[in-house]
């Protein structure tokens, strides 16, 4: 068993599997790309579906053979973890109401950000300046909550369709936030009816964008900070290598001159 | 009197009585977002009234007694004020003009930011980049003003829904800053009719768009430069820690000597 | 003729003439956007124009002054030639083909950004970092110029309203870089009967987007740099301070022994 | 052969010879500009099409020449090639299928860019942050293609127009990520038959916003950096002056000493 173990491990880490396993994600998302075409799938449909289910079928084993290999390691890597959703969304039976699942089967091309150790890098890169902004998207969902409670609560009865319930006026404070038609579509024809809406709006507006450019200048605060460090620790050892070669010289200088002193009296 | 103060002091500065109000605090978040659905309100609403007035009364006996307990800290405190205007929205009767009180209700869920110590240190922070921003936003103001007189007094007479008033024109420019469909909504159609209109929006678009950004540029240069005074805070420290250590050696062979040459000419 | 100017400039660098000057001007920031309104201009019509001449008077009384006091000075100072082209505009006979330029009275209030220190120093240090982005800008335009050129080529005779000339095309561009209604609105309606017309107007997005982008760079960059410089020369005022210390000790210890010296072979 | 070379050499660098061309270009920009108006072709058309000829006749002697002069220089330098594309342009004959072409002629405007110092540096600098940021241009190409295959997947059948294929998806798909109309133009309607369709779209925006920041953050910091790292230099140069002076006196301190002791036993 442990033999068995070993020679998986041999065999996953070796460069000439991961170029297979990437080869196949690429021939992948290209024949999942080719399968939306009406025009392909009728000359050569069953051949892609074909290629598909063996693509998967290499996955499972590749999969099954890391849990094998190291079951523990497995379960604490958030990559791996990433890869095990994406290929066993492929396997849950798509028919009926999970039909729409059939869809997400590319999802597995994106088993190239965890398989290249460039683009894992990007993306660890990204996500790491979300932690430090936990309290300032809990003010966003504050903000959003409370304007949508209210705006519910005012216009759900004349305007249903933009804010009838607290999840569409949710979606259409989305929109209200990223600027999209926000007057001319909705603000204008709610101000038809309530003359002071823009007095909800107009300050939704301000505390969004204030917010989320904190958002991101907290993103790039954390980005420059990290350059700085270090370069800040580079400059750091200079300054360090210079005042060390001062410090050793007057050391020397004090270790000599005791020398002389312990001398002088004997002279 | 003086004891009844302490006692309450001591009560409301417990982990376990915080804890408290903030539950409060969520459950009535969840309370008044159940009350905007009509199904939710035809099965439980009376239930659902009648623990958004317990609660309120709850938060009323609290503020009273953080009133009693420190009169002159509560009115000192901008957060105090600030759950202090909040919760005295839900006591006006909201009846008639003023039934859209009802939906400012709401607003006490914002007391999780005065509550929370990290959120109030984030709303700090986002508030704190403000007063030095005084000068530009009056400048933003000016813009607005000067534009918003000349687009009246031209296009109030063809254009009355857009330009009808100054108040009507602010609300217009605002919109053409957001950039929400400045051109295909708004310009175009004043152009078909004043054909140089645009030489008075594009000035005004870029003109804005150059405010604005510099008032990011201030946020973000305010907010770099604290971080950064902090490093650099942390590096003078080190430096100081170096050149300190050389002076030390250097005024210690310096006393050595004085002692040599003492002994010197006696010896 | 010497102690008039001598008077003059006394009057005119008084405080209490400076605020006199500013109350009238905010003073015809209220009359002129009064004016706007058909409803106070008919009770009070009269009296509103009637101030606005008064005002004009005093305006111009005080540039006369002001030229008469230091009429080089008055030359070399942008603020006052913008203050003179401002009310100079007030000065043209608003008749005809004219008419429009009494809307244009209101630019008097940007006498406010000439007449306050601190508003002054906004604006200036906006426009400072406009030299540095000469190439940049120019770059911009001529980006813009060869759209234009080629949309105008191949849309003109097609869709006339949006591309009939470089100066439509322009305009258009202008729409399509802030993104306002570019897809639905323009390139859609385009792509109907060119197919292809994305390839150019993408790129155009992209390569615009990209310019601005590195324009906002240039200036948050030139703004970090000056707030920047001001730190390091304190760090390294700081640092001149400690080594200064440093080399003083060790100066000082060199020219103790050189004194030890020449006594010793005397001793 | 070789004299001539060296002859040509000596004509293409003289600074008149550089100015003759930049005339040529900045004439070319204008009669180019003017051929889109219908009016002035009517009048001065033939003139137009003649200078054209005249300046694409020179623009291909100088390219020739470029080439005679230093044939393999020419091939290395990336402007040069720029330059040779863009007159090739206008040698092929633009008649059937490529009069499109004709309109691309105004390219060669762009010989500005290749011909002045100022504005090649402008164009090196913006796309030298490009290769830095390959894997996060990869990362943004993942995701339009993940998105976009499932959109055509689920929404071709019902908005061909939009999610018809691929290339169509990822046209709408842009556009959603400029957020152009993406809610009530795209989104909205596709909501009434597919209702959980944001499900797709919001984390797509977020994703895309996300990513293009990080993408701007990248070249933010890149340019801030390269500022930085001069600064940094010239502060590092002035502690090293300052660190050298007293390393010297230290050492000559040493020296000193060493003289003393020299001596001190023969005294």
């Amino acid at each position: 068993m442990l033999t068995l173990r070993l020679k998986l491990q041999q065999v996953l880490a070796r460069p000439a599997f991961e170029k297979f396993i990437l080869t196949l994600i690429a021939l992948n998302a290209v024949t999942l790309g080719m399968e939306t075409s009406n025009a392909i799938m009728a000359q050569t449909g069953n051949l892609l579906l074909y290629v598909d289910k063996i693509i998967l079928a290499v996955f499972v084993l590749e999969l099954v053979a890391r849990m094998v290999a190291d079951f523990r390691g497995f379960w604490k890597d958030p990559w791996r973890i990433f890869d095990f959703v994406i290929v066993s969304i492929a396997l849950i039976p798509a028919s009926g109401a999970l039909a729409v699942l059939r869809a997400f089967r590319i999802l597995r091309v994106l088993r190239l950000v965890s398989s290249v150790q460039a683009m894992r890098r990007v993306v660890s890169g990204l996500l790491s300046a979300l932690p430090g902004m936990g309290s300032i998207l809990l003010l966003l969902g504050l903000i959003f909550y409370v304007f949508a409670v209210i705006s519910t609560k005012l216009f759900a009865a004349s305007f249903p369709e933009w804010f009838g319930s607290i999840g569409e006026s949710s979606y259409t404070l989305f929109q209200i936030m990223t600027l999209e038609s926000w007057s001319m579509g909705i603000v204008r024809p709610v101000m038809a009816e309530f003359p002071y809406a823009w007095m909800l709006f107009v300050p939704f507006i301000i505390a969004t964008a204030f917010t989320v450019l904190n958002l991101f200048i907290g993103v790039i605060v954390d980005a420059m900070q990290s350059e700085h460090a270090i370069e800040a620790h580079a400059e750091r050892d200079a300054m360090k290598h210079e005042t060390g070669l001062i410090l050793k010289e007057v050391r020397e200088l004090r270790a000599e001159l005791a020398l002389m002193k312990a001398k002088t009296p004997a002279g």
